[in-house]
């Protein structure tokens, strides 16, 4: 090894917390992984991209070996801000261990999973099979430049898996107790009622429109569905009404109702827009208009099925920790739903629980804990022992 | 006469348009008036009332006589702002006559009805009977230190009255053709919907106000009553709905419901705050805390009498215009509520559609008619003619 940080997860992790790579600014967090990659013998991409009305990101993909099976790991070097200084201990870019812990920002979420990554592929055999790795440094905010476009460009590069580990932590109370086999998808949506303004003197030349949209409120209020196998029911949440109309003789021409479905798999975002048109059309409108406008670009859900390679990463866990893997769909989105259109993909990681705080940390023995959860399985789902 | 306003509509109409008496300044319109009256005999007192939230406000109490019926006349020289002045031909605080009309702010509201009832009041001998004015210089505003103090005032004083009639434009098409003989109150509330804020992830660990306040919304909108002799039904409107939530991802703790009711006379300020909270109590809650308040001071709804002194007023204006007038109770609220407190009130004044708007103007003719009502009526209401 040319490079010692490669297979040192503690080092790797270390260099990578010293920079401030808060979205979407890298801050050189690409370039300490790209030097990490290229001495265990990957190729490294870099890629920007832009548009689409956010800012531009840099992305890393990274590929070892043409042969055999095919594994993707993804993840992203961006960290949420550290909020007021005052609340850390020591600056957040600078890494401290201490107490068998390391502390700084993007510790848990989720250089550590990186690091742990890098660090067990550099002891798998360059003939065992093909490891990809596809890094992102815009998870955190608009996640519009970052694993979206990336993934559109590696299946353009023929760059496809058999499957895909995404970093993020995954675990609840102890390393590997849980791993993620699929994520509800994210609807927002606005709608407006829309009626006629007048004086509330003389109601018969206005059109109030507030008691229709009360009613398109109660509308949303009922049951989408019951829940799948893996998921619970999908649900609604109206997250605002607004008007605005300080003036108490007037009545106001229109209202919004901002709302948001976390949803199963049982639905696209296409098909839980036809849902919500479908509720908003057994109102009596009264001779309101109501429309419907997506807020955002939704997320779609997915589930990966319970394949052999789940069942490798389970058993991998379980002979490791003593303890077999939940299997989870909790929690809210995260880069993992852009790959599940690709193929198959977990998310298997650390212990979040200080993920977004002052003091961010995860355990060194966690740390050394995923790696050897990441190289077990790599020996295993490449063939190299049974 | 000493002063050759009082007696002169058109010249105390010009001279009270040429103060700028923009609520709650009264800009020398008081002291206008208060030399004419001096004029013809009226004893004028001054009062500055201030206080209970709001600005000082001069007010003015005239009398003359002590013997015999006695008769209010009740008014507001105080005029809204003029707004654009490039909308107005000539400046609003200059009189313009031309083409047979009076051009300036307060021509319409109502600074030509008080001078109507000045040169009316001229015309009556002294041995008539009682004649007093309630005047004040905020009616288009808070009207907190005007009538309703005015009248306070009056009554600690013993001004008891008979008939009153408030000076406001009541006509719609030709002078004459309404006079109000009731006015709806108004009633304005805030009811707040409060539950648990949330992430829209764990709906469980949140408790959404949104539902209930829905069910709120829809529980108002139902008949309060079916009307009254001279009233319409009392009709609420929810004139705003705010939660003022931009995250989409977060269930908001509470939302806000305002909506103003105009209210027959089935009703006062307390017995219509018990039919909301009842309406509230009907709603299931589901954990939220719903709360009401009033959103400023609710104006009570009145209704005078048909007594003989309407019929005498009716009468004189089908002598005087060959139409007898129609009985309206509509419109918003003006300062009769405050006087309906102590005696029975009508409102006859010209015709008001330019009132409030650039160019504001009466046409002379409709002056010199309303003074001849004005009069007539005063001879019959005294007994000088039958």
């Amino acid at each position: 090894m040319t490079d010692n940080t490669a297979d040192d997860p503690v080092q790797l992790l270390k260099n990578l917390i010293a920079c401030p790579s808060v979205t979407p600014t890298e801050a050189g967090a690409l370039d300490v992984l790209e030097a990490a990659l290229n001495a265990i013998g990957f190729a490294v991409t870099r890629l920007t991209f832009e548009g689409d009305g956010s800012y531009p990101v840099d992305n890393l993909f990274a590929i070892r070996g043409n042969v055999g099976r095919r594994l993707l790991f993804a993840g992203h070097t961006d960290v949420v801000p550290p909020g007021d200084l005052a609340h850390w201990t020591t600056d957040p870019f600078t890494p401290r261990q201490a107490d068998g812990k390391l502390y700084g920002r993007g510790a848990a979420d989720m250089k550590s999973g990186i690091a742990a990554f890098v660090a067990a592929a550099a002891a798998i055999p360059l003939e065992a099979g093909t490891i990809m790795l596809a890094i992102t440094n815009d998870e955190e905010a608009d996640a519009i430049n970052g694993t979206a476009k990336l993934m559109a460009w590696a299946q353009a590069q023929q760059h496809h898996f058999d499957f895909a580990i995404v970093g993020e932590p995954s675990s609840t109370a102890n390393l590997g107790d849980s791993i993620k086999i699929g994520r509800r998808g994210s609807l927002s949506g606005v709608i407006t009622v829309a009626g006629t303004q007048g004086h509330v003197a003389y109601p018969d030349r206005a059109n109030n429109p507030m008691p229709a949209l009360a009613r398109v409120v109660t509308a949303l209020d009922t049951t989408i569905d019951t829940g799948t196998a893996h998921f619970p029911p999908s649900n609604l949440e109206v997250t605002s009404i607004d008007v605005g109309n300080v003036i108490s003789n007037v009545i106001p021409a229109s209202g919004t109702i901002r709302f948001n479905i976390r949803y199963n798999d049982l639905w696209t975002p296409d098909t839980l827009a036809d849902w919500v048109r479908s509720r908003m059309a057994s109102v009596d409108a009264a001779g309101s208009t109501i429309t419907f406008a997506l807020a955002g670009e939704p997320s779609r859900s997915f589930l990966s099925p319970l394949s052999d390679d789940v069942e490798t990463l389970a058993a991998t866990i379980a002979d490791l920790t003593g303890q077999r893997p939940g299997f989870s769909t909790g929690g809210g989105t995260s880069d993992a739903r852009f790959i599940a259109q690709y193929g198959p993909v977990v998310e298997c990681g650390l212990v979040g629980p200080s993920m977004h705080k002052a003091d961010e940390h995860i355990a060194l023995s966690d740390l050394a804990g995923l790696t050897e959860i990441y190289r077990a399985f790599m020996l295993r789902f490449f063939g190299a022992v049974s």
